[in-house]
């Protein structure tokens, strides 16, 4: 079998010229970054196609390290879409640069379900994270100026400053760091550390702005910190949103790729999926959706941490609503929740899909909550028996959902034609309307625990004592009304990793709320979310490498 | 008068196609950054075109607070040189992103001689500071994984790492931190900084880089530290080269823009003229020189730093001869080599200019040290008096030296048509062949003393005992046969940056001595030098903005 790269390379990948103007983008309007890549100036959005398109979220149950391919299935899908007579064009994330070098070597799908050109989306691509990072670190030196600066000084307590530098790698040693050592000319010193750049507020401000106005305001409203006599500091204090946003200038507009298939990508944006929204940006899948009749989309992690976000905040926040949406499931995962060990996933287990599947149910009934057209996809596994498959679609029929296997790795969009068919059908015929499973104006409180209830499945919320007084800073500083995008591990629908398939009678504790007022949400925090990662023993760097004439080989 | 930004936004800006055209590159060639933005593929270098070609280099005399206008000169004799019908690529540095948000707007010229478009250009441009930028931090993040990482570690002390990482920011604080805090999962504490990414040994290496083969040489020999029993441990024994390489696949081709007469212009590289070579990449030169008959190109700081290392070092490391040198002169900055203070700048004094003009006298003798013919340029201010300038062109004159009147900024080409016909007549009647001032296979010290008493006017070189140990270890570690690279202040002949004029009777002390065995060279430190800047009270970032149809303004 060929490697990703590999299949990757011999595409035959068109000029990106002519995906544009399959999609009818005069020449002129595209802003091209080499053959193969263009970014997409705003104006080709047209708000009333993105609120009429058919809108359709890729999401999964909870994920497990035997890996569920939810952006191989988006890709997949949105060939076989297009295979049956629906112009339709697959709206993703941008990948991370970090990681690459770490364990995993890209994040554009795989197999024969792949964006392209994989190397350039891979590495810098259009330059959008290294733009995020700029943005974000030019706060952080103007605080920093700021604190060291007495003359014009906003009077700010260094200790109280929660504001991050940010860097697009897997750089564990940055998490924790002092600044400003060197004497009275190098600054104050503090502790502080980096993110990695996904982690960005500004990327979720970025992935939430509707146009450089609202881009500037959002940025104006970062909550920095406290002065010393206790009044917050918003980024608009040290006039910082002007040039940030300018930084930001060409990082706002959607990127077009290709798929294998020669069918439209849009890649843009890549915020986490616990910290922030995790899913691209509104402008991309509002130009998805004004360039094409379909868009799929996916959103990060399982059902209830991305899509649940997508759903309450993303969708809320751009009058977006989708007409059906997709949960991955695979047969190896549902073992997984059966609580298979990993070495034995690819040995066949009926009574451990059986047992798993109390996961796919979960994800499913809160699916229905938001009044979404469920899907269900199986993503297919050379090692899947038939009678594990069966139960799987026993379950289904039981639950009244839709269900299709899916073959994209090997087959491409050819793979995925009925699950193509299915959710046609589930967009077209679906009568009812999206609904938020709540409202921004409702309490604090009453949010998080309807989410945490309702999607979750918890019996109970507790807080510890510092989230009580983080509940009190968010009501002082006005921030009450806003989305609540809670910070929960992905590997279980409870706050606990450990509790695989359907937890019941959990209790969530909510441990501290962040703030990200520029985002326009709070974070509750229920457990240790990683914001750097690091890098493993071997990283994937050492075996990454470029030859005379510049090609790429060793991400795969 | 208009500013910078309103006079390159009024310019009738051409697609980059055009400019390309003229210079008879098949459009397929082109890779586009948008429509007025390209990188040039290396296939279109031509090494004997780049051999025979003509190349000018333009230099100054020492730097003062009065401003020189070196680049805006190199912009303005292009345009010159190509109204006179000799066909000229100007050839320049890419601008720092960190300082356009401190002090300065922008660094590409100014008035009617500057290159376009001025914001991207500023800003991000093609994203090749970035991905230096990442390729330094790369190596950066496996140091400290490795250290880390005692399974397969290479034992590296971490007291003898001296890698930083690197940030195009303004932002003293990160000058002198520690990194690794926060337990055993995130790293082993150890000091360390960050410096901005112009001052990168990668910048200095991807603007001496022949092609990929050569990158990545040069990336593996790069020095990280020892190992805890003293054995020197380099990035290819991280494996990291081949990664780091990958990372800079486009930031390896030059880029193509306009000036604002339509006349193209190269822009990549931008190391630094102290601890670096401080000039643009032996890429974009070779490239300039194969699309054009002319290539003005400039070198940082005064002819005793920029132009100094890109005669020894540049010229030397590619085979490249410049056939004429241009050294840049105001009257205002003579006035301040005659110790008027700048106040006072402005106004007449005839017997200042006298005085200072024993500064522009040193460096045209230092000049015709390498056998350049030199040519002076008098970059004319409004408050120059024709008297003032008199005493130049007496000088001169007395010098047997070429000598022309510009006036760049207020009428661009047309002001520089006298200055391009000297040129022109220099390059093309110049019969003698560039020769370096140094042997790179002379031991260091002599090295070090030859530029020294030759070219900065030393009498004396001193070594504390810090630099003689370094210069140990330099001869350990194989070096001594590489170029000497010495960092100076730039306001002085002398390593002291208050003796102006033409210092005399001075004793030169190397502090100590860095190894940039990627780069090739070893860099006698010699002063304090500053390798990241910190913002001003009022940052310009406070005025940089963006408008809702994403037009930026304050850069200036």
């Amino acid at each position: 079998m060929a490697s990703d790269i590999e299949i990757a390379r011999k595409a035959g990948i068109k000029p990106i010229s002519e995906i544009a103007e399959n999609l009818q983008i005069p020449f002129d309007k595209l802003e091209l970054y080499g053959k193969y890549k263009a970014k997409l100036p705003l104006d080709l959005i047209d708000s009333e196609k993105a609120r009429e398109g058919k809108l359709v979220l890729v999401s999964a149950i909870s994920p497990t390290p035997a890996g569920e391919g939810k952006t191989t299935i988006s890709i997949g899908l949105s060939e076989g879409l297009n295979r049956i007579g629906k112009q339709t064009t697959v709206v993703l994330r941008e990948p991370s640069l970090g990681p690459v070098f770490g364990i995993k070597g890209g994040a554009t799908g795989g197999g024969y379900s792949q964006v392209i050109p994989m190397e350039d989306i891979n590495l810098h691509f259009t330059g959008d994270f290294a733009a995020i990072e700029k943005a974000n670190n030019l706060l952080a030196a103007l605080i920093d100026n700021n604190i060291q600066n007495n003359g014009r000084s906003l009077n700010i307590d260094p200790r109280t400053v929660h504001w991050k530098r940010v860097m697009d790698m897997n750089d564990r040693s940055l998490r924790n760091i002092i600044v400003g050592l060197g004497g009275t000319t190098s600054g104050i010193p503090r502790e502080t550390g980096f993110n990695i750049t996904a982690a960005s507020e500004i990327m979720a401000i970025l992935c939430l702005a509707e146009d450089f106005h609202d881009l500037k305001e959002r940025i104006g409203n970062i909550f920095v910190g406290y002065t010393f006599d206790k009044k917050p500091v918003f980024a608009r204090d040290l006039n910082a949103q002007g040039a940030m946003a300018a930084l930001l200038k060409e990082a706002i507009k959607p990127n077009l790729v290709q798929t294998l298939e020669s069918n439209p990508a849009i890649i843009h944006g890549g915020p986490f999926a616990n910290i922030a929204q995790g899913t691209n940006s509104v402008l991309a899948t509002k130009m998805g959706l004004s360039l094409s009749d379909y868009v799929v989309t996916e959103a990060g992690f399982g059902f209830d941490l991305g899509a649940e976000k997508f759903l309450d905040i993303k969708c809320v926040s751009a009058d977006l609503k989708p007409q059906a949406a997709v949960l991955v499931a695979t047969v190896r995962a549902l073992k997984y929740h059966g609580e298979v060990p990993v070495p034995d996933l690819n040995n066949p287990n009926v009574e451990a899909v059986k047992q798993g599947i109390e996961n796919l149910e979960k994800h499913v009934e809160n699916m229905r909550k938001f009044n979404v057209c469920p899907v269900v996809a199986i993503n297919r596994f050379v090692s899947d028996t038939d009678e594990e498959i069966a139960v799987v679609k026993e379950k289904c029929k039981e639950l009244g959902v839709k269900v299709a296997v899916a073959d994209v790795w090997a087959k491409g969009g050819e793979g995925a034609e009925e699950l193509a068919h299915l959710v046609a059908e589930a967009a077209e015929s679906c009568t009812s309307e999206m609904t938020p499973l709540y409202d921004w104006n409702w309490s604090v409180e009453k949010k998080i625990e309807t989410i945490a209830k309702e999607i979750y499945g918890a019996k109970a919320i507790d807080y510890t004592a510092q989230a009580k007084k983080d509940l009190k800073v968010v009501e002082e500083l006005g921030l009450g009304n806003k989305a609540v995008c809670i910070a929960k591990t992905q590997k279980s629908l409870s706050d606990n990793p450990k509790l695989l398939g359907r937890p019941e009678n959990f209790v969530v504790t909510v441990r501290e709320i962040e703030i990200a007022a520029g985002a326009g949400f709070i974070v509750p925090i229920t457990g240790n979310i990683m914001r750097m990662p690091g890098l493993p023993g071997t990283p994937a760097a050492e075996n990454i490498d470029i030859d005379d004439d510049g090609v790429i080989s060793g991400l795969f």
